[in-house]
């Protein structure tokens, strides 16, 4: 087993430097030993204060420079193919933020590297899977004792975009994550998606509908609604009602001290993903470690990302046709069984 | 204004007798002077022990008999229209239970007779409109510092259903309170109605799909997605999320003593809608008497009965279809605006 | 028994101005007959409205005229000595709010006179035990399913005091509904009373230490504590904590609608005793009317007002000497057992 | 700064052998070197797979062997005081559990031999300030918007206790924790401590008196009331409810998923101190190793050991006096303040 794993991070915007920080300061097992940006200003100011990160405007490069056994990919996903070929030719350990890549067949060239290779080397950053919430849920339904699930009301709030936030964005961006939870929740593939656009919010800017309610059902025919609202203003929420035959259970509530004060009674609205999620990133990032020291796998793998770039097809679709569009999917290959 | 004003109650069935005991223990400034039904031991079970309350087969011989000042209709809807042009004969204030007659050709009937009088007389049994929680987010929402709505999340489950419950009463016994509810807390008319049906649940009898998701858009957008769970077993819960530009909020949840022993946390669910509407039963009737009192109508009238008729109506093509079904309303008569 | 209650409300200040348009407009069974108080004209306003009211500067009068079956008494706690005597002289059905009179020595010789007339025939105004909270939690200690009671931890919470407010008034008009509390829920006489005086609150009046905390124990060694906080500015609260051998139940929680606005998740407090206990004060006086008309008592009686008396006494005590002072109790005659 | 702080851990009962997993496979920038125990197999066991970690029968050896930058004091409390003079004789960073040691006598000759160091080397297990929830509300409260603090009401509950659990145990061991919390979110001292023993539950072994309530009072007065109940049976529960003058806090309340099944509404209550406190351990000891290997202090020092040792020795005498008892401290040493 690899005592410690040198990481190259890859791309050194907002997450990027997240993950940077992170394994420098929470991760056990791991360090970033090369920090990876075309903008070589940005990428010093990430590894400034991480003893032995040195700085590259490539992956070549660095892998070239040595002391890379490993590779966290957090560059947008239109550069994701190339980098995650390479990896895999080089048979070094990957986590790819979300998305695999942007649609389904370049995904599905990715699983067929993936295939040559003969071995499931690539994570894909689905961190709502390693989040207390989720995984309690995930153990209740398939535990059984509440019977079969029959339906998912899922919610995503933003209190607001970045500028250029589109609305393709908010399927590929946004959405991405409840597609890859109602698969995890279900243990089934998603058969279809269709959008219904309502009364837009005045805050969402020009160009984009929001909030738009997402209808996806699956294989079994379990009927799943999420309320994609990206400009909600109030803070940040991201949740789940399911129903089951003998019971309904809720995830996602808010948590800390109640006050009373004022004539309201009352707590903090989680004000974004970074509270909301962040010791499930920490999680993820170490579970990714632990598992890529011992040449595995340690959460969502490359079908995951190709299974939910095929949702986000339908899902861009069916924004436009406002009829519900079919998920089409390759067979599964025997590696991902 | 009537001093006491004399009800005759039609139907005696399970309805029928709560309203009675209703009338008689709780309600100030009247009394059940009738009660009627074609099986007059059922009626005379129910006129039981309230003094001055007499017992008749049909509506016609309890108002040739004298002292009934007003009628509430609590049979059967098919049973409603004959009754409801009756009293508007007699110019005598109605409470109808929902729905004010099965479909949105007889509601227009009742409609043009009410016209013909000149006055509103007839109010509909949408108890909601009572409830404490209910009258608080239509004030949220219609007093405007949260932004325009957006979006309702309804959720409407039974434990379980009696046997004879049928898919269309499903939508014209549960969903039509949904409907409703909509038109109330959007102050709009219902533009369309689509029907989900997916995994259905083991506890549904047969020839019922349970649950279903009802999917409803306003005139303005106003997006509306309504679980509605017959067998749900756990207990009865009706609440509501409503989406604002600038807030969430919630309604329906429960209440009561939180207990801690044996490893969990909670409390009671409530059991059924007894519990649930109760207050909003009382207060329903006795804002009726109020009005009728004073020959006015004191909640939901006949436009609020015909057109939620004509939702229902689509409701149960829509259930067949699979498709988003329009609802078709006449012109609103001057008496209801 | 007796078809329509007609009451004389004796006292026509806030609580009786209450009482007054609740039994006109929610209690059935009853009317408001006669409204005495030495200041006519707020007794002429109180009975505006009531047809068949009439108005009287004292309870003699009002008897005198005729119409009067049965008495509540609205006024000051030192004024109650004499018309409770004088309507047990009478014979007639008696609600007193609370205290029953302001001192053990004087509730004694109500009790003395009521034994005379051989029959119960007062009933104390405390209306926490027409609290549905109440209640439940009644069911559940009673009940016996978490075993035994241990401790009780009780919040008494008002926004502020009216001008003259006192430290005996915080006791005596405040803390006495803990004592009927404690009382109810745990079956038991209280057989000590301790006042602890902390930090007080900078929005204490001049002469008021608030908050302060009672320390309150029973014959079979339950412990309360009690804090009462008059000057809170929050709102208005009043819950109980129970802890049990097998669990531990809250009451008193909010409720209401929840929303997510402005970085904030939550609900109003309730803003005073109104709309906390105004449901409790229906139930109390339609209990009352209830059980008079078939001359009955429908609530605490005497005996629970002289116990809670002599709390009171202690606990005035208790505030200035710092010490745990004993409640001394007369035997309790066999008419109250 | 030290690169790797190599750390021997002293016990390796429950909380050593947990302390030393956490290190191991949580704790950036430390390792452990040592396992000390005077039973060498138990030594043995917690060592297993910890690479680099030898094990040993003292300190001493330990020390003389090489390897140990920084001590982990996980012994029972009276073998504290040996251990932490010889760690502030080799002047290595020292984190002590709880307590510094068992009584103020023995507490203050460790305060004098770290102020011989002249430096703060010694950091005490209170692991509470590292909660989420505990840091909040002491951020409510320091931050005033809520005015100044007047009541605290803590509960401490646990399932059960060990065999051998004393009733000293239940201040020493428990109540000592509800000392360092008062302390610590009010920032004075505690002047005074009593004990109010009422009806034990049946569930409490033979010689402990369990529930127990402890009164406490600051030196400006904040009343403080903690129940402590070592056999609860529902599960663990740590909170605190604070008193200010503009508003109520609550914290320590439970989440997870809300399930609704068979008539109820709720969650699982926190089974015990591992999953209440498990981030917060994580937590102090990241904070000490990271202030260790700047030689700096990183949470509550010896100060508030000896402090919280007094409160101690106060709370055991008052179990049995039922009296208030005087906590009576030194003199702040200048290194302290």
């Amino acid at each position: 087993m690899t005592e410690n794993l040198k990481i190259a991070v890859v791309g050194a915007g907002r997450m990027g430097a997240d993950h940077i920080d992170r394994i420098h300061t929470r991760i056990v097992g791991a360090s970033v030993s090369a920090v990876v940006d075309i903008d070589l200003d940005r990428a010093g100011q990430a590894a400034a204060g991480i003893p032995g990160a040195r700085v590259f405007a490539s992956l070549e490069e660095a892998r070239a420079a040595g002391g890379v056994d490993a590779v966290l990919l957090a560059t947008p996903g239109f550069l994701h193919e190339e980098a995650l070929i390479k990896a895999l030719e080089w048979d070094i350990p990957i986590l790819c933020e979300k998305p695999l890549t942007p649609d389904a067949a370049t995904s599905w060239r990715v699983i067929e590297a993936e295939q040559k290779l003969g071995r499931q080397s690539i994570q894909v950053g689905f961190m709502r899977r390693f989040d207390a919430d989720y995984a309690k849920l995930e153990q209740i339904i398939s535990g059984g004792d509440l019977g079969d699930l029959l339906m998912l009301h899922c919610r995503h709030r933003n209190p607001s975009t970045p500028p250029g936030f589109t609305n393709e964005m908010l399927i590929n961006d946004s959405v991405v994550h409840e597609f890859d939870v109602v698969r995890y929740l279900t243990g089934e593939e998603i058969s279809s998606v269709q959008v219904r656009l309502g009364k837009p919010s005045r805050n969402a800017p020009a160009g984009q509908h929001d909030p738009q309610q997402v209808l996806i059902e699956t294989t079994s025919g379990v009927l799943v609604d999420v309320e994609i609202f990206v400009n909600a203003k109030f803070g940040y929420e991201v949740g789940t009602q399911a129903s089951l035959e003998d019971g309904i259970v809720d995830i996602g509530l808010d948590h800390g001290p109640v006050t009373r004060t004022a004539g309201r009674v009352g707590g903090d609205v989680t004000p974004g993903f970074e509270e909301r999620f962040g010791d499930a990133y920490d999680r993820e990032i170490q579970s990714w470690v632990d598992a890529a020291r011992r040449d595995e796998v340690g959460g969502p793998n490359a079908w995951d990302g190709y299974a939910t770039a095929a949702c986000c097809e339908a899902g861009v679709k069916a924004q436009s046709s406002g009829e519900k569009v079919a998920v089409e999917l390759n067979e599964k290959p025997e590696l991902y069984r």
